[in-house]
């Protein structure tokens, strides 16, 4: 009988092209994928929570899959775990009713954004941080970012050029933490728009340097203008942490 | 005029069989003395604090090094940055007394070693922690890290083999924090062992899981044998934070 499975992964983003499956690429889905042919004996089709970008890295990406086999949900983590390299990790398998959908299903996502904030660069954790060499101001930044919690439409914070059906998002919370020389910025909302993190961050660290005031991000959401806002920071500062059901 | 420079040094050791000098390995000592020997044209000796095991990674690692330039301290560290591959970093750059001796002034230092402690392997991170898999009692491990607060003959707690002086060393402080899945070891003395911290956090462990009693740390430490005490722990957990003058 056909089993519907979830899987909650970890992978460390570097060494990928994103999650989704594409031609000339090495993606998480593709090495799954090929780890669950030779588990299972069959072609499975494993639907990701979300596309993530080259580089990103994931705490808690959910997929699912349908696949007819004897081994039990809960222990499946195990047998994948073996095949996998080492920058994948299942962190929990179990079975889910037939119907679930890991990318239609979600209702909230979680992502994080990490800066190293120090003149130097970083040689510890250089994978997993964007380095900013400029002082920040947290107090302005948080401020800033009061503007962007709610039900907007974030054309101004996302990729010129992606397609979807409407740019209305609801951020529930922005939080901001400081430890040592890092900076980490903690985003959840129903969706995201394409780079959306990214460019909330890169705004923010305008109005951090002073270069632009609390307010105009206000100004700038108002405005549903891409050009207005400020850089998409790289990708190997961004995680995305965890997804709602 | 010669000038004596001090460099605090941050580096990821996961590609390095250490820091100091060797045939036929790459160390942190040998990439840095190729740098400098392009910056000044010179053959350059640099002093280490401490060697560092293959793996191990330092945040505060300080060194010196006498030559002739006419590089203003404060700014060589641009300089050897420029040349530096991008898991060695150079956090600070200084001029010091002509006497100053990194190894031999180190009053004291401070090392971290960190556990990643759940059931599923690290796949962000991973070259940053050691996998431990069973829970661990944060309490228990307190209480015995407490018996090795002082000035003890650490016989127990080094590699055999390892020929030294006296194996007389005290230490100020250990201190043990969870977050989330990380227990993060945090200890302090005016010197180590061969092997040391890794042997005491490898010791704590067993106290964790409550293989041993917090007071059997006591018995080991008197025994001053080497075969009571628990393991030497992996490389990757282990950072050396700062070296005190």
């Amino acid at each position: 009988m056909k089993k519907n499975f979830k899987l909650v992964i970890e992978y460390d983003g570097t060494n990928y092209a994103g999650w989704q499956r594409q031609n000339n690429a090495i993606t998480v889905q593709k090495i799954l994928e090929e780890v669950l042919e030779k588990l299972t004996g069959r072609n499975i089709n494993v639907i990701g929570c979300s596309r993530t970008d080259s580089g990103v890295h994931a705490r808690g990406f959910i997929c699912n899959f349908v696949t007819e086999t004897t081994i039990p949900p809960s222990k499946i983590k195990y047998a994948i775990n073996n095949l996998l390299p080492n920058d994948i990790v299942i962190l929990d398998s179990s079975e889910v009713p037939i119907n679930f959908h890991s990318r239609y299903n979600c209702i909230k996502k979680t992502y994080t954004y990490t800066i190293l904030n120090r003149e130097e660069p970083a040689a510890i954790n250089r994978n997993y941080v964007y380095h900013f060499k400029r002082p920040l101001d947290i107090d302005l930044m948080k401020k800033g970012s009061e503007f962007l919690i709610g039900t907007h439409e974030f054309d101004s914070f996302r990729k010129i050029g992606s397609s979807v059906k409407t740019t209305t998002r609801t951020i529930y919370s922005i939080d901001i933490e400081k430890q040592e020389y890092y900076i980490k910025f903690n985003i959840t909302g129903n969706g995201f728009l394409y780079n959306m993190v990214r460019i909330i961050v890169g705004t923010l660290l305008d109005v951090g340097v002073g270069k632009m005031t609390p307010e105009s991000v206000k100004e700038i959401l108002l405005a549903k203008d891409r050009s207005k806002a400020g850089m998409s920071l790289p990708a190997q500062g961004l995680c995305l942490e965890k997804i709602y059901y």
